[in-house]
């Protein structure tokens, strides 16, 4: 039986380590749906998810957009890019022109920080019972990415059972452009919130380094972190250090735009300091280092292209696969009736 | 039993006091739907709902959508932005595409007022049993937001019972641009016709003095008017005679290319003069007066943004959720076969 | 019983007589289902249909959703323009995002001919079970529309039994921008297959002389034309020899750019040369030829408006209606189980 009781789900802060394991034995049932037929559930039938992304994106928005069909979800997408934002309309405002139209659940993705939080909030002050899900803010939060990357981590250590268990103890390297990503900060919450230490990797100018603190004290507005004991966070400017003793990398993409601000001099020499290869991965005391992405890839920038195209040791591809019940649970907990939660549904 | 006998919806000047009850009913009904599993009918599964949007738009569309999916059916959207516009088909043609590949109902938008009149009669000529409605002709005619004004207010002034009565001998003040508004244009129609009086309220040049006869006289190819005794329409360009014995209020949306058009001096002035709020709502002499607005809202211009955060004066949100259920009503009297007419499916 | 054992649809070089025959009769049988309830049909239930459209197009675009509906497949549409092809992956990366979220079918469109040959290769490489289908790739071909022309021309000269025979031994006209047209690419192959002649017409700087040896050979990868004994290819630069003798027409949307190209004088000239009209047809020895067109068409060039709205000859609108059923006769070959097919679930 599942202890879960998040109304929204805006970041990983607030995750306990029995909302961890929720979503990731939720997700491993979802996976284990047969390929045809039965692969659809009727679990949210009638539910309408609208889907507002005031900031561009395919593949998440393709994946919610799934997730939520093989729950028999009615989806909605509103796109910033064809819609009446031109007509100087607030995010709160489209937000609740989809909850008046019947939304259950939105899916909130913008280029500023907060403002899922924000909605969620105006959402419970004027009493609406509307879930939110992060589908990615600013430099803040994309919970769903974090948790997929930690269900395909569960699964590679141990094929076997979907626990979470598995992550704990190991090191994994998160390498690239720390500063920017908000990829970044949802996988350190994850990931220390269930045990492992982390070692974030890159040059200087992309790696504040206060964020040896990051996940020691919870955000502002959240008193007490609901994980007793976290993993560590440690800093590197070098790969080889960052890799050494690592279990698992998730490498990030490299926005081109920071060479234009002068964070960084060129593709060339970052590639080679940070970019990981086959050949970087031997500096890894283990083997069968797994090396994570969340996508889209710059290959021959912050992985080599080689690298991309070897399933054996890139898990891109079981990150995609990953992501759809990984974000079908997360939709399936937000917004399923609450008497069916305990998802016997799916048993 | 409904004595509905309409193919197309264009405008409301050929509605008849049966049609506008039908749609309430109707589109009461349908709002009564449970929240959950049910809210999905199975009345349209099968069919195919086109909706072809010459001119941009997001929460029409978006609304159109979800009620032609709540009835089950299969929704086809085309947009001109990323159309074969560009390869300069007219837009008889492309509605042409969508009858041939079987579309049920053709959902139109256009800029140009008379478009989807002139897709009707085409079609008929051409003997093709395919709908027709008008999502919004230039400034002609926008019938389904003027009939979820209309159900949103008869369902404001009683309710416990959906019926057109209830807007009986009220008067309803339209304030605004109102020579640019089709919205206005079908208000006017549907208001007055159900009993209403319609005072227009706006600055001399966005308030032409022959809209006194606007409703007059049916349009051109209307021989005769079906509703036999309709409201007054009267004029104002002052807002505080106008708001005086007003027992609701529609404000409509002030485009700001207006300025530029020199019809306007400012937008600080509009606001002082014509924008709606709490303190100039004093100015009635009834209590509890709502306000409408089509929306999407410019705060601070036509209406105070304090006001449209006030649900128990505002009826946008109302608005935004009764166009679920009037939308379907409106498929659905267009769309199901005339065996299942009657709606026994939904009784 | 079905002989289909295409695994992807890339090109009609491959195609069998039985092959063209299975498309036909599928395509038939699903054009004759019922236009309410019944028409949708479960058999791609659960089944994911992935559209990746890397060149803009609507009509095609629209028409395989609406077949892929029909069939109740879950359907996921990719264009370019709004898409992460700005962070610069390659379609083989798109592809293969769609393809681990579970995408059983994908129909790929792009400006560049090879791609889906390419990325059916990529897909076999690495072990993947899904199907490509061609929706277009640059010059090279466009099968689903030469498969419903050729459903089309079998239907008009044989409305009671869809067979290929219908057309062995007629002659085609094909009128219009040969070099740069797909579209006649693909016509060529299904056409002369089913054992008709071919007249391909146009002004010499669109009409390459080498393409008399167009089918003789199958293109490079393919060992041996599965056809014995194919339809002649005749040339002709003369629209009055090339009706002389011809039992139906297909002309060819003109693209406004090849006057920019030099390739046209002007669009006059065109038209009396080349535009096909009630006038031009009485050229035809025979009564009653009919005239196709894979749209949009520019009225007044290549064909004449009065001609297209003509249906008596003109077939455009047939042509349209049979894309759909055509359309979902090749997601069926390539989606539906292998046991359930021999398409007991329509017979």
């Amino acid at each position: 039986m599942s202890s879960w009781n998040h109304k929204h789900i805006i970041d990983l802060a607030r995750f306990s380590l029995d909302d961890y394991q929720t979503v990731i034995e939720l997700a491993s049932r979802f996976k284990s749906l047969p390929n045809s037929g039965a692969r659809k559930l009727p679990a949210l039938q009638g539910r309408l998810i609208a889907i507002l992304f005031f900031e561009p994106s395919t593949r998440t928005r393709s994946s919610f957009e799934i997730a939520a069909k093989r729950l028999s979800a009615d989806v909605q997408t509103f796109s910033a890019a064809n819609s009446s934002l031109t007509k100087g309309e607030t995010p709160l405002d489209t937000a609740l022109t989809y909850v008046a139209m019947g939304a259950d659940t939105l899916i909130v993705r913008h280029s500023c920080s907060g403002v899922p939080e924000q909605l969620a909030k105006s959402l419970e002050k004027i009493g609406k019972p509307t879930a939110i899900l992060n589908g990615g803010d600013g430099l803040h939060s994309h919970p769903s990415q974090a948790l997929l990357d930690l269900f395909t981590l569960v699964s590679f250590f141990n094929p076997n059972e979907p626990n979470i268990k598995a992550i704990k103890g190991k090191r994994i390297a998160i390498v690239g452009d720390i500063l920017h990503s908000r990829v970044a900060r949802s996988n350190i919450w994850s990931l220390t919130g269930c045990g492992a230490d982390v070692i974030l990797c890159g040059p200087p100018s992309l790696l504040p380094k206060d964020f040896t603190n990051f996940a020691k004290i919870p955000p502002s507005g959240q008193l007490i972190d609901p994980i007793k004991s976290r993993g560590k966070v440690l800093l590197s400017n070098s790969l080889k250090e960052a890799l050494e003793e690592a279990d698992g990398v998730i490498t990030l993409r490299l926005q081109k735009e920071r060479m234009k601000q002068n964070l960084l001099t060129d593709l060339d020499t970052y590639h080679r300091e940070y970019g990981i290869s086959h050949k970087r991965l031997e500096t890894c005391k283990r083997s069968n280092v797994p090396v994570l992405h969340p996508g889209p890839v710059n290959r021959g920038i912050e992985i080599s292209s080689e690298l991309v195209d070897d399933p054996s040791v890139c898990l891109i591809e079981d990150q995609v696969s990953n992501g759809i019940p990984t974000r079908m649970a997360l939709l399936y907990l937000l917004t399923a009736s609450k008497q069916s939660l305990g998802y016997k549904l799916i048993k």
